[in-house]
This record gives structure tokens, C-alpha cells and sequence, in this order.
């Protein structure tokens, strides 16, 4: 029986139900109330449930649904559902499910990259090495939430002090000063292809709304990351092959430790003026960067002849794996 | 008899006249000699009319394009042409006409905003007010010309003295620090439904050139925020909820005042960091953002299957409206 | 014959290619071994060579190409290849060969700029007379590489020192501040019509990357200029007549100085707050920010129904001249 393809409200889901119905998919939505007369105004959802919070789809109501349904997992699904449950429960999702843990937790996440090969940032372990500029992140996908930059230990620990917050709960991370670059990638664990669709920047509050300041207003105010957009961008085409590479050399880490990683993901990087590639963090799943390009990206129309969406690009990989036989090689 | 679609030479004119083709109008276009040639080479316009003064729209040599046209406003439509002559003429316009002078004076647009209960910055009616960083902007759609920061009270009147200008025809603005939407929202008055087509960013000069300059060079020029161009970017899905909220407020709050919005619009918003929207401005018709997307945006595309522009939706709108005989509903 | 269209990896490489199989020609591609996975994974290139050196390609091995290709010119070809081999041998090149000396070398670029008109920064030919900021240049096209701020005679100086430079090699330019715009032109040597595709801007490394750190860190850290990166802009409508009359006035300079320019080009402009584009370098070939618009762009959907891209429309153009038996219009 074709499954019907499913994801929570918010993040990527117009365009991951988008996609799935331009490749003759059912879809469903799982949203809050405040959503509801969005995602109807946008004709994507042929069932569309609404929740108080986005747990109960683990409860007997979605029953029905979770047993012909494939959820497509996003940011805000990462985040919003718990993922000891999303792990015990009978929810089929696209992609590996043991990834959720190595991009949740920083710590993990740079093993992960240190054992792919990646180039990253250097990691202070304890505030009294902080030697240069470092920006202090969470653990977790809270869109940018509550990074700050510090100048040095004293610095950190007044900030701390502020801030109230656990030192084991936060990773000190040298600032890379340079362009940033969120490169889409989509691996086929049917075909074993490696895919570049797009790349976007992270347009982030108020990091981007101080710019246009005077510098001397600027220097007063506190800089945060919280994003909330994207733009597009296209990468010099000669760097593209070290972005080739460190996809597959990606993949390649994540056979090593946890049965691999397929579908969509993103590098998210930083190149030096010297151009080197330093990599920040990494998103195993569809990244928000992608809704830019429903109608398609650059990239996406050389291997493409029609609009191909990531989410028509996962919708599409479901109905190759049908076609084929092959389930198992992208559910779990 | 089928009308013709008019407009006049600048701002979205290609746009609106590309879409009016796509949806098989006959075009017309009244421009002026110096844009003549480049709007020739774009093949868009069936009549092309050179006029020394868009005012001329008026006399009698257009009489005949005025009985069978419909004039899509647009900002330099708004700019260049004396409201008081349109209210008076025999111009039909998409849209409502009552909508020019909410939109031309700031003072209205934001009672208007207030009526709708959508969130603004602070207005300061006087300059003894002023408690924090402001922007000073004048009345009308002059695309960002003339508008300046003012620190306090005495920078206030240092900056009038050196610019001469009358303070009853300015407003004082507080300076909202984030970063900037402007979301472009299409309302049928046909069918009651909001649709979200895109959204961009102004691009203004001086102001996005000097945040490439060393700090130290840029504190010393005077910042400018002439609107120059459009980049796009695309919003967190999570805040488009309230976006669409808000554009069902504005439309409520027309309808109380003068007889209602439909047709584009755009909201001009800032996002602070704690995730709450300002609006800044209103455009009551097609903004020039949307010639980022004149062969469809993403959100566009969710809810059709064909590209589509801001410009095409209009001429898809007139001839719904034809279909179903009910032109006095987008005409006035 | 048909001839098969070929190019060097790099830069637009993919762009021209895909676009040369939308026309239905058969591509060749030499690249280098770094990038031959990414060149294969985007099944472009119909022939792909590897090479060490991008010169081989005047070599005996590929005599036959030579033959049978029309190759394409594009930023890392100019920049790779030996510019007296390209004149001496049997490569047939789109475009006019005469112009690459006269894009390669700044003084010869402004000359060209001077006889056709185009408003340019001012150049200072001798560092004693540097009396505002400056950005000093050196010549041929390298992505921005070197690139840097003077304040004033001094400053050049002390870093004359510091990265030893011939003064001979460099171009002391005035810095503009204002908005960047890279309009894309095309104009057909077959039809005589100009053609505006598509406007970016240029993401550059640190320059891009400084703007979001606090005004006290970015203070000192020095500025460079290479180019990373592309990002999407449309142009206010009212501006584009005048990017279409210097796109005019540069191909009748290039008809007086060296027998024409056709095909692609951009004029690399800032514009300044009191609306005055200073055009600041001129690119005789495809540029990099057409790579955003593979999918075509918002310009290109006006004047052509189906998606057209700079690499597509170069093919096209080829495809007239055969069908016209004009093949001597357009290359060299």
C-alpha cells in the first residue's frame, strides 16, 4: 500500500508536503492551532490534525496514521518531540533514526566530523584556554538560540554570570572569521549518489540587523543569533569539490559509527579569506536554507529537467525505494 | 470586450506586463523617452505611449486607452501621478483608490496600523521626546529618499537646520534593531482568500555600502537609505503564522475605514531578536520586491502549479473576475 | 558539422555545459583530477578530460577536439590559460579573441571605459596623489585576490612594504561607497539586440564575513576582496534604462577600439546614493553570478518563455548562426 507522507507543522513542512504531492503522494500535517489556518491557506495537507503539543503523535489517536504514514523528520520536529520516544515507538521515519543523538549533542557532533575528516573550528575545553575570539553555543537545533560571542576567560565567566548557565551544557568554539556557506547535499542510499542541491546563508537576529548601524550605536549592542531567515547564495564553482568531498567523507564517518547517514543533510561552514572550509555544525536532515528553492535551486536543475524541491527529492527517493522494493534501505 | 492592461513605465511595470501576457491581455505601456528603448528590447508592451509627464494620462489624447484599459498602481504609479486628478478621472485602477491617501500619508498609515492592532515602533510627536535612536522619514513613497537617524532632541534639530524642512511634515520614528521582512501578500476580494506569494529585502544605498567599510571609515558618513534593489530571502516557517495573521488585521482594519484592501500588498516589517514583528510601512498595492520573483517564488509555487509572479496573479485576478461578471469587486 | 561545445572546469563550467545539452549539442569538458567526481556527478560533460595543466589543451592530444569544438571562454579560462596561445592557435573561442588583452589589463580596461563614455571611478596614477580611500588592484582577473585599502600615500606605502608589489602592477582606484550591482548582458552579433538577464552581487572573503562581528573586533582585522560567492539582487526598475545604455555604449567602444564585443559581458558597478553608477571593472565573458540563475532568471523569463540561463543562451546562439550560416559573426 503506497504510505502516505507525514510531518509535524513548521520548519520545512510546505515543502516537504509540496513535494511529496507533486510525486502523487497523500500527505498529512501534524500542527498547533495557531498554524492551522496557514498551512490550509496553502492547500498541502490532505489530512491535517491539530495538537496541543507535538508529543501526541506518539498517542493512540495517531495510531492509524503512524502505521501507513513515513514522517519526514526537520528542525523542528528535532526539536520538538522527544526523541527517547521518536527511538521506542512504532513512528517510521526517513532517514536514520540513530542520527538524532550524534547531531543533538555538540560534543558527539565534532567526533563525528574529527572522524569524517572535517576541518572545524578549534574547541576550548574549559574557559581558562580561551585564547581568541569564541562563540558560545548549546547543545541541540534551537535555531541559534542564546550564542554569544566571548573575548576571554574573564569575558565568559561575567557573561556566565549573567546568563546562568551550566559550563557542562555549552561548547566554546573559536569564532572563524570569514563568509559563510550552508551547502544542501542529498545521498541516496539506494543508488549510493551524492547530490549538491543548493547552498544558502543563515539570516539571523539581530547578528544582521546591526549592520546597517552607525558602528558607534553598534558597539553597545548585545549580538545575537537567533535565525530567522535565509538567503541565497552560489558558491565560486571551484570550491564545490571540496564540498563534494567532505559530503562523502561525511557519509563515510557516519558508516563507521552508526549505520550511515542518507537523505538530505547540510555542512554548515565558514571559508576562510585563505579558503578553507571550517565546519560549524552539522544538520542530518532537510535544513530550512532548502525552502528558498521550492521551485527548485541552480544546482538542482543541471541533474533535474523539472523543479526539484528537497522535498520532492526525498518524496522522490520514497517512490524509487517502492518501485524497487528497498524500504528498508531508507526507513527506520 | 476584453480590457487591456496598462500601466506606467518603472518600478514593476516589466513584471505587470509580462503577467498580463501570460494570461492573454493585450498591453499597454505610457512611459517617458529615456526608458522607451529599454522597455522595447523586452518585447511587453503591445502599445508603448512616450510622454514628457505621466500626468499627460489624463488628457485627452488617452481617452480612448482610458475607456478600455485597466491601470495596475504600482510605487511610481503612486509617486508620479497627482491623486487628486486620479480620484477625479475616468481611470480605472485595480484596487481601491480610497487606499492612496492611507498609504501616502504616515500619519494615516498608522492609525490604520493601530485600527488593525498591528504592532508599530513608537511615534514621537515631538522631538523633545525622543528617549533612543530614531529614524526620521517624510510623507509619500519616495523610495526611502530623505530619511535620517537622529540620536536625541538637539541631534534632531542640528540635522533640521542642516536639512530645512518643515517638522509637521515629517515623522519621528523610534529604531527598531532587527532584521527586515517584507513579506508580499495577495488578497482576492473574489474568492476572501489571503495568499503569501514571497518575500525580500530592500537593498539601500548608502546604507548596505558602508557596512563593507572598516568601522572607523564608516562613523563618519551620513547613512542613506535610498531603496535601490531587492535581495530574497525566505522567513523561518514558524513566523509565518502571524504574517498571515497580520495581513488578515490590515485587510479588517481597511474594511472599517474606507471600504477595503485587496489585491497586492506588503507589510514592511522588523523582526527584534525576541521573535515580535514591527511594521514600518505599508504598500497598498505591488511592491517592487516581487520582480525578484517574476518567474514565480517559492510560496508561490506551493499554491500553483505554473510559475507566477505578483504581476501575473493580478491579471489572473481580472480575469476571474471577468469569468464570473463581477469586475465592480477589483475595479474602482 | 555540428560542433560539440566545450569549456575548462571551473568557474561556470556547469552552467555552460548543462546549457549546451538543453540545445542539444554534445559537450566536452577538460577538467582537473580534483574535480572530475563533482564534474561526473552533475553528467554535463558528454567527453570529460583530465589534465594536469589547463595549457595542454593546445596540446597534440587534443587536436581533435580543437577541431571539432567551439570552446567557451569563462573567468578561470581567461585566468589558466596562456592568453598568446589562445591567439596563435587553432581554438575556436565564442567571443572575440582581441578582447581578453583588453579585459586582462586595468589601464587598457579604463581606456575602453573612457572612449565609451562609462563613468568611472577616479584612478590616481601616482600614489602622491592619493587625497581620499583608496583600493589598490592589480591586473587580470583573480577573483578579487590582493585586493586592499589605502587611506592615504603613507598607508600605501607602509603596505607597499609589507607585501611587495611593483607600484607599476597595481591600480590606485578610488573606493566608491555605495550599492554593487553586476548586471548580466548579452548582445547578439547575429541580431544586433542587447539583452539584460540578471543582476548580483558579489560575496567576498573577509569582507562579507567582518560586517557581523562587533565594530571593536572588526576595526582590526584587514579587509580582503576574494570572491567567494554570489547572491541575488534585482535592480529598481528606473535604474535599468541606464544599465542598458552603457551595455550599449561599451559594445560601440569595443566596435572603435577592437572590432566588437558580443555574447556575454557585465559592467561591475557601484552605485552612490545620489544614483550614479561608476563602473568599476567590465567582464567580457560570462561571469560567475549567472551560475544563481541556471534556472533563469526574473529579466530572462520576460524575454523568453522557457528557463534560460547565460550558458543556455550562449548555445542558443551558436544554434542561430549555424541555422543563419553566420558562424563567423561569433567566433573567433
Amino acid at each position: 500500500m503506497k504510505p502516505i507522507i507525514a510531518t509535524i507543522g513548521g520548519h520545512s513542512a510546505l515543502q516537504i508536503l509540496k513535494g511529496a504531492k507533486e510525486e502523487n503522494f497523500k500527505t498529512a500535517l501534524i500542527c498547533k492551532k495557531n498554524s492551522e489556518k496557514l498551512y490550509r491557506s496553502f492547500k498541502i495537507g490532505d489530512e491535517i490534525y491539530v495538537v496541543e503539543n507535538f508529543d501526541e503523535i506518539f498517542d493512540k489517536r495517531f495510531k492509524e496514521l503512524r502505521k501507513k504514514a513515513i514522517f519526514i523528520p526537520h528542525g523542528s520536529f528535532v526539536e520538538y518531540l522527544n526523541k527517547d520516544k521518536i527511538l521506542e515507538s512504532d513512528l517510521k521515519i526517513f532517514g536514520n533514526k540513530k542520527i538524532f543523538e550524534w547531531e543533538g549533542n555538540r560534543l558527539k557532533m565534532f567526533k563525528w566530523l574529527k572522524e569524517s575528516g572535517i576541518r572545524t573550528p578549534k574547541i576550548f575545553d574549559e574557559p581558562s584556554k580561551i585564547d581568541r575570539l569564541c562563540i558560545i553555543k548549546f547543545h541541540g537545533a534551537k535555531g541559534g538560540k542564546g550564542y554569544f560571542l566571548v573575548e576571554n576567560e574573564d569575558d565568559f565567566y561575567k557573561k556566565q554570570k549573567d546568563k546562568k548557565f551550566d559550563i557542562s551544557d555549552c561548547v566554546i568554539q573559536e569564532y572563524i572569521v570569514g563568509t559563510r556557506f550552508y551547502p544542501h547535499l542529498f545521498y541516496s542510499n539506494i543508488t549510493k549518489e551524492l547530490e549538491i542541491f543548493g547552498v544558502d546563508l543563515r539570516y539571523e537576529s539581530n547578528a544582521d540587523g546591526i549592520v546597517r548601524l552607525p558602528p558607534r550605536f553598534a558597539n553597545d549592542i548585545d549580538l545575537s543569533y537567533v535565525v530567522v531567515g535565509n538567503i541565497p547564495v552560489v558558491m565560486r564553482e571551484s570550491l564545490l569539490p571540496e564540498i563534494y568531498n567532505m559530503g562523502e567523507n561525511l557519509i563515510k564517518g557516519s558508516e563507521k559509527l552508526f549505520d550511515g547517514l542518507w537523505g538530505p543533510f547540510c555542512l554548515e561552514t565558514i571559508l576562510s579569506d585563505d579558503l578553507k572550509f571550517y565546519t560549524i555544525e552539522i544538520s542530518a536532515r532537510i535544513v530550512a536554507g532548502t525552502n528558498l528553492y521550492i521551485n527548485g535551486s541552480q544546482y538542482a536543475r543541471i541533474l533535474y529537467d523539472e523543479p526539484m524541491s528537497m522535498g520532492r527529492r526525498i518524496a522522490r527517493e520514497i517512490k524509487i525505494a517502492m518501485e524497487r522494493n528497498v524500504m528498508n534501505k531508507i526507513i527506520t
